[in-house]
């Protein structure tokens, strides 16, 4: 790493890491280390353990809709009371620290209560306090917006992209996002006990990744950190070593031709048919799934085979989104649409960048399936990945096949790998 | 009731009034009622039952000595919990509500973490939501600070003080405070079954019975009350009915020559021998008590006999004190000081306004307790109260004959009884 180094690390710990006395004193002691060995900290963090459920089923004894501004006024008080039960870990330890509010630490968004985007970062605060000798803890996962000044919260996976915006604004050297496995792998290690730690991917690589199943980094807090060169390191919180760097494309140096495979098992399948072959119809029907929430992922549409002009129109969703989907299309009021649904789909996928130069994966990944004798229902592919919608009875088979077939098992110990001697990775869960 | 009225009520509802989500309900169906019947309503919740002491223990977890600023940082939390739940209650009964902490509520507090006093409310953000017709709600217990803008907390009590000083601030018609019990009676309806509920009673009354044992009001919020002319209103959360007014005293049409009659029996006494009869001895005991947070009730030094110039020193202190008050003598070092500690304390308080004008109500105590052959052990006195300390076992004894003999039942219906037909009140509890 030969590029200058600011000498501010920001660290985010997740609900698991600060969950108990004991994991909030772990995570203290890794940030406490942190600052003895010469850096400034912020660090971020999640709500404890089961905190944000328990305010959810709090509102829900309350309301059957609760009201979006007071479910963040609810809801950002977990990651409040983790920054300051942690901060007086840190003080028993002979630090200096200060916990605050997304508020307080300048995390300004837009006013979309419970899913509001930053739209700014002002840090003085977080600065000062870092002048004075301080670590500062920041809760996660919420802002103030602008206009109404009232408290927000950023959604799912809002404590990352609430770490990778301050690591941005704050210049920070890297953005240390502390979870209960110790990486990103080639595979589920649950599922594939060989997959193996990968020492580096690209924001690319890691986006796609994210999209498809790999739940150790939020989508978004990955987009983030692409769009403001915030290099991304993931590491465990309850072992040492060295996790996976996220960083741009320039700084992995090798591209084999796949890097991972991720999957999926709780997707569902919604096949609409006669859907009228006219321009609007599908827009009319995706924005509407939009609006309540919906996030599609694959699509297909046949064109029209008979004379009637209705063409079959096939999309997957999250299976806990099914009901909504099927509720949002019977409320379109279109007589002609019928809606089919298959709750036992799964999806696998085949990453990486190196695909671009090497057209042959798609043929493989076919012949690989084909040869488990595994139906392939839907494709997507981008330039460095493909997804394959099978049975979800039948994901656990393709994952091996694949990760198998394209050597990316632990035994290849690759050349770049930057933690030194080959570490044979203890998998988490 | 022939004075101006503000449309402006502010009502406070306690832990017990917000522990589930029926209490909460209740409460929202309260403040709409009100809201309905034209006024324009303020709210001020406490953290719901047992959140405060959750959290408290959570701290203990992590820390023997939390920091302070972090303590409050960790409990305010527990209000804003209240509030937005209670204003997604309040939405789903049609109307509007928006919920502010403390520090949106601009309740501006001095720095003193854990215990921080008010020094100004700036209201401006309550005023703007009342002109758009909305219900407020805001966080009890808890302030920003000016210089630092951190969380505070107001301490023991503090919701109450939230609310008058909101009261006051709004120039609010009334301060509602609803608890667990109906009113203000003239004695523990607990122990003394006709206990009468007071229609109303003077600031000064309430303060000598908030700080003599009578829980339903904190002595800081009637200190406020008194000195900005805030009306309270204690009612009860779980019936109707009007309860006790608590006004000025040219506003309590009669002045009886006792009010009520109080008492506690978690007191302790302490007996020091041995103490030097110089000038600062005794302020450097009191001091050195008070910087420990210990809280001396009556106090009793007797005359140096001997010839040696060491007297008796004697107080009373809150027994969960007794500890913590002991420690510090012996901290002192001054090895001529004996402490002798009795644990089994109690104290029964006479108060009514009436007694300034009434020299013999002191003469008739003494003697209904000395008819009931219960030693007084300590007396201190106001002008419009008698304390009296005695053998905790005594206590109950001691309330039933006071209030047997000054008449403060409930079959005499008092003509300033502003509630019009005489009432039989519930006894909550």
């Amino acid at each position: 790493m030969g590029e200058p180094k600011s000498d501010i690390v920001v660290m985010k710990f997740g609900g698991t890491s600060v969950a108990g006395a004991e994991q909030i004193k772990r995570a203290a002691g890794r940030i406490v280390a942190a600052r003895e060995a010469g850096n400034r900290v912020v660090a971020v963090l999640s709500a404890r353990g089961k905190t944000t459920d328990e305010l959810v089923s709090q509102a829900q004894e309350i309301s059957d809709r609760p009201d979006p501004r007071e479910m963040d006024m609810l809801l950002s008080t977990g990651e409040r009371i983790s920054c300051a039960l942690c901060a007086m870990a840190i003080h028993d330890m002979g630090h200096e620290a200060i916990s605050l509010t997304g508020s307080q630490a300048g995390i300004v968004t837009d006013s979309f209560h419970t899913k509001a985007r930053i739209v700014d970062v002002r840090a003085d605060r977080i600065k000062e306090a870092l002048v004075e000798d301080r670590i500062v803890l920041v809760a996660g996962f919420q802002g103030v917006s602008t206009d109404s000044r009232d408290v927000t919260t950023l959604g799912r996976g809002g404590s990352d992209t609430t770490a990778v915006a301050l690591a941005a604004a704050l210049q920070a050297g890297v953005c240390e996002i502390y979870t209960d496995v110790s990486g990103v792998f080639s595979a589920d290690p649950r599922l594939v006990p060989d997959a193996r730690k990968l020492p580096r991917v690209s924001f690319e690589e890691m986006l796609e990744m994210s999209a498809s199943g790999a739940g150790v980094l939020q989508l978004r807090s990955v987009e983030y950190a692409r769009n403001h060169g915030v290099r991304i390191h993931c590491r465990s919180s309850f072992e040492d070593g060295p996790g996976t760097l996220v960083v741009s494309e320039e700084e992995t140096m090798e591209q084999p031709f796949v890097t991972a495979i991720t999957h999926s098992k709780a997707e569902a399948r919604v096949t609409l048919t006669g859907v009228r072959d006219e321009p609007g119809v599908a827009g009319r029907i995706f924005s509407a799934l939009a609006d309540a929430n919906v996030n599609v992922d694959v699509i297909i549409q046949n064109e029209p085979v008979g004379g009637d002009q209705l063409a079959d129109l096939s999309f997957t969703v999250d299976r806990t989104d099914l009901q909504t989907a099927k509720d949002t299309i019977a409320a379109l009021g279109d007589v002609s649409l019928k809606v089919r649904a298959d709750e036992q789909i799964g999806k696998v996928s085949i990453i990486g960048a190196g695909m671009r130069s090497h057209p042959g994966v798609a043929a493989k990944v076919f012949e690989v399936l084909g040869n488990e004798r595994i139906n392939i229902e839907m494709i997507s592919t981008s330039p460095i990945k493909i997804s394959c919608v099978i049975a979800a009875e039948r994901v656990d088979d393709a994952v091996k096949s694949l990760h198998e077939t394209f050597e990316l098992g632990d035994e290849a110990v690759r050349p770049e790998d930057p933690t030194g001697p080959a570490q044979r990775p203890t998998v988490a869960n």
